[in-house]
C-alpha cells in the first residue's frame, strides 16, 4: 500500500525519505550490528548524533551563541510547568503574563498559576479563539518575570503574524506547531519550547532554546529534570534521554536542510496554505473558521453546513487516502494540518477533493 | 553483518524478532499506509496498543486490581523526583527512608531530600556497593511516607534477594533494570517503577505500578505532568506520550509471552548468570566485583588484573561479535548486562571468549 497523506495534528507525518533511512538502518546503525534505540547514550556514536542536531538546528534556525539548545523530557505540556518553575523567580513579585489564544495557551496559564500570579493580558475565549487576541505590549507594566504566547495555535488555525516586542520582559513562545516553518529572530525571545511530534520528530520530547541567562532563576522545587540548567550542564544527558527522538530529530533536520532549509519551507508552506485558503474564500460551500488576518499556515481549519456533512468529507477523504482530516472537537468541522513534512502534492490532492465534494454535495 | 551480542547495561538490546516486526512495519502500521510514530494518540489503533499493553503487564506481572499501570515521561530518573512530590505527604511528618545500595539510589535520595526529610537507613557506600546493605525493617519507625529501594543496581551487580516486609509503610522500589526477569509478589510494593530502556523497550519513558490509595497525596507544587492522579485518570494520555515507547514494549511483552513468560524468563535469566558466575568462581583470572550472595541476574560484574588487561578484554571481545562490555567507571572492570533480551547464545559466547582469553593472557 502506498503511504496515505496524512493531514493529522501530530503525531504527524514525517517525510517519507526519513522514514525509509530510519527503517533501512533500524537493526543495524552505523554498520555497529545494533539499532541506535539499542545503543549507549554516552556512546561516541550518539554523541555524534546529538552534536549534528545541536549544529544544524543552530545553522537552520540561525540560533545566535548566547541560546543553548536542550531536548528536555516530556513534551511541550511538560514545560508548562517547567517555564514558571524555571521563570516565575526571576523578579521578587513571582508574575508572569500570558497571551490567551486558545486551548493549550489556556492549559499552559492555569499551570502557571500554580507557581506564581499569572495575569491573562490578552484573550479571544469570547470568539472561540478566531484570532490573536490584541494587546498593547506598550501598556504592559514591566515587573513580569515572562510573557507567554503560543504562536501557533493548532486546534483553531491561527498563529501569530507578527511577533511582539517586549523590551526586558522575556518573550516565551510555545511553537509547536510551527518550529522551523517559518524564519524567525531568535534574538526576539527569551525561550522557545516546541514538542517534536509536529514539525520535528516523534512524539515524547521537547525542543527547548533558551537565552543563557535566563538559566539561573530556577525555583527551588524544580525536579532537576526539569531544571534546565541541568539539561545546560549536561548537554541533555543528565539521564538517559529519549534517544530515538533525538535520532529522528536528526533526520528531520537533515532533509530539512536538503530542501533548502527554513526560507524554501516557509514559501512552500505559504503556497500549500494559500491553495487550500483560495479554494475556501471562493467557496461559498467551505467556511473558514479562523480570521481571515490571523490564519495558520501550519493548520487550515474549516467548516461545513452540518455535521452529517463533515462525517461524509472526513470518510470520503479516507477513500482517497487523505487521512486525518477530522477537526478538533472544540471547533468541529475540518483542520487539514499542513506541516513541513506534507509535500505540495497533498494539499493539491486535497483540494482536487474539495472541489469535487462541492460539486457532489454543494 | 549479523547483529552482535549487545552487553550494553541500557539503552539495551531488545529481542531481534521485536526489531525485525518493528522494523517491517515502520513505515506503514496495521495497514493505515502511515508509521505508528505518525498517528495520533487518541486514535482507535493506539488506543488498541496502550490496552494491549496493559492487559499483557497485568498477565504477565500478575498485576492486582487495585494497582494502576502508568507510562510516565522523562524515564526512571524523573521518578525521582515524581515519587517524593506524589508521596511525601502522605503522612504529616514528610519523611522518608532510602536504602542507598548505589549510585541511583543515591541519586534518589539526593532528589527527594529537596521535598522532605530523608533517613538513609542503611547504605553500603563504604565497600563501594558491592552488597545490599544489611538493615532492621523492624526496628524502623513507622512514620515513614515511604521506604525507597533500587531493586537491582545496574553499576555494582547487585540486586535484593528478598524483598523487605514493610508492614504499613509503602515499599516503593525502583526496578529499572530487573523489572519482568524475575517473579515477584506485587502486593509487597506500595509502588514499582522501571525505566523502559534496559528490559522493556526503547529510552524516555518510565513504567509506573502504584496502588491505588497512594495516588491522593501529591503536594500542591508537583507538576501536572508528574502527578501520578494524571496518569490514572487519563490513562497516561493527559498530553502525547512517547507512543513509539509505548508500541515498542507491547511488542517486547507479547514476545515475553512468547517465551512463557516471567518465570519461564527467570529461569533462563538464572541459567545466563551462573554460566557466567561460574566461571568467574573457577577462575582465579576473573574476580567477582559484587559480593555472592548479592549478586545479580541481570548484570555481571568482575574485574581483572589490572586495566591494560580490561582494555585489551574489551577491545577483543568486539571484534568477536561481544559489544559494549566496559563497565562502569565507578567500579572499573568489565559488566556484562544480560537482561531477557539477551539470548542464552550469548552468554555461551561471552563464557567461551572468557575461557580463551585467560588460556591467552593468565
Amino acid at each position: 500500500m502506498n503511504r496515505v497523506f496524512n493531514f493529522g495534528a501530530g503525531p504527524a507525518m514525517l517525510p517519507t525519505a526519513v522514514m525509509e533511512k530510519a527503517q533501512q538502518e533500524f537493526l543495524n546503525f552505523n554498520g555497529m550490528g545494533a539499532s541506535v534505540i539499542e545503543i549507549s547514550h554516552r556512546s561516541k556514536e550518539f554523541d555524534a548524533i546529538i552534536n549534528q542536531a545541536d549544529e544544524l538546528l543552530i545553522e537552520l534556525a540561525n540560533i545566535p551563541k548566547n541560546y543553548k539548545i536542550l531536548y528536555v523530557h516530556g513534551g511541550a505540556q511538560m514545560q508548562f510547568s517547567a517555564i514558571p518553575m524555571n521563570l516565575m523567580s526571576r523578579l521578587p513579585c513571582r508574575k508572569a503574563a500570558y497571551i490567551e489564544s486558545g486551548n493549550f495557551a489556556k492549559l499552559a496559564n492555569k499551570e502557571a498559576s500554580r507557581y506564581g500570579i499569572v495575569d491573562i493580558v490578552g484573550t479571544s475565549e469570547a470568539t472561540n479563539y478566531d484570532r490573536i487576541p490584541a494587546f498593547d505590549s506598550s501598556e504592559l507594566a514591566d515587573d513580569y518575570s515572562y510573557f507567554h504566547i503560543t504562536s501557533n495555535n493548532t486546534i483553531y488555525g491561527t498563529r501569530f503574524q507578527q511577533f511582539p516586542d517586549m523590551g526586558n520582559i522575556p518573550l516565551v513562545a510555545d511553537m509547536t506547531s510551527e518550529f522551523l516553518s517559518r524564519s524567525l529572530n531568535i534574538e526576539k525571545f527569551g525561550v522557545i519550547f516546541a514538542g517534536l511530534q509536529k514539525n520535528l520528530g516523534p512524539p515524547g520530547l521537547a525542543l527547548v532554546i533558551i537565552r543563557e541567562d535566563l538559566l539561573e532563576h530556577a525555583s527551588p522545587e524544580t525536579p532537576s529534570l526539569l531544571n534546565y540548567k541541568t539539561y545546560a550542564e549536561k548537554h541533555s544527558l543528565a539521564n538517559t534521554n529519549n534517544t530515538f527522538a533525538i535520532y529522528m530529530m536528526k533526520l528531520v533536520l537533515e532533509w530539512l536542510k536538503e530542501q533548502g532549509g527554513v526560507s524554501a519551507l516557509e514559501s512552500q508552506n505559504e503556497a500549500k496554505a494559500d491553495l487550500l485558503y483560495k479554494l475556501i474564500d471562493q467557496s461559498g460551500f467551505y467556511q473558514g473558521t479562523a480570521q481571515t488576518e490571523h490564519r495558520s499556515t501550519m493548520n487550515v481549519t474549516f467548516n461545513l453546513e452540518n455535521n452529517d456533512l463533515v462525517s461524509k468529507f472526513v470518510d470520503q477523504a479516507l477513500d482517497q487516502g487523505l487521512y486525518a482530516l477530522k477537526g478538533h472537537r472544540n471547533v468541529g468541522g475540518i483542520r487539514a494540518s499542513i506541516y513541513n513534512a506534507m509535500p505540495i502534492a497533498g494539499c493539491e490532492a486535497l483540494a482536487q477533493f474539495m472541489r469535487e465534494f462541492e460539486r457532489r454535495n454543494g
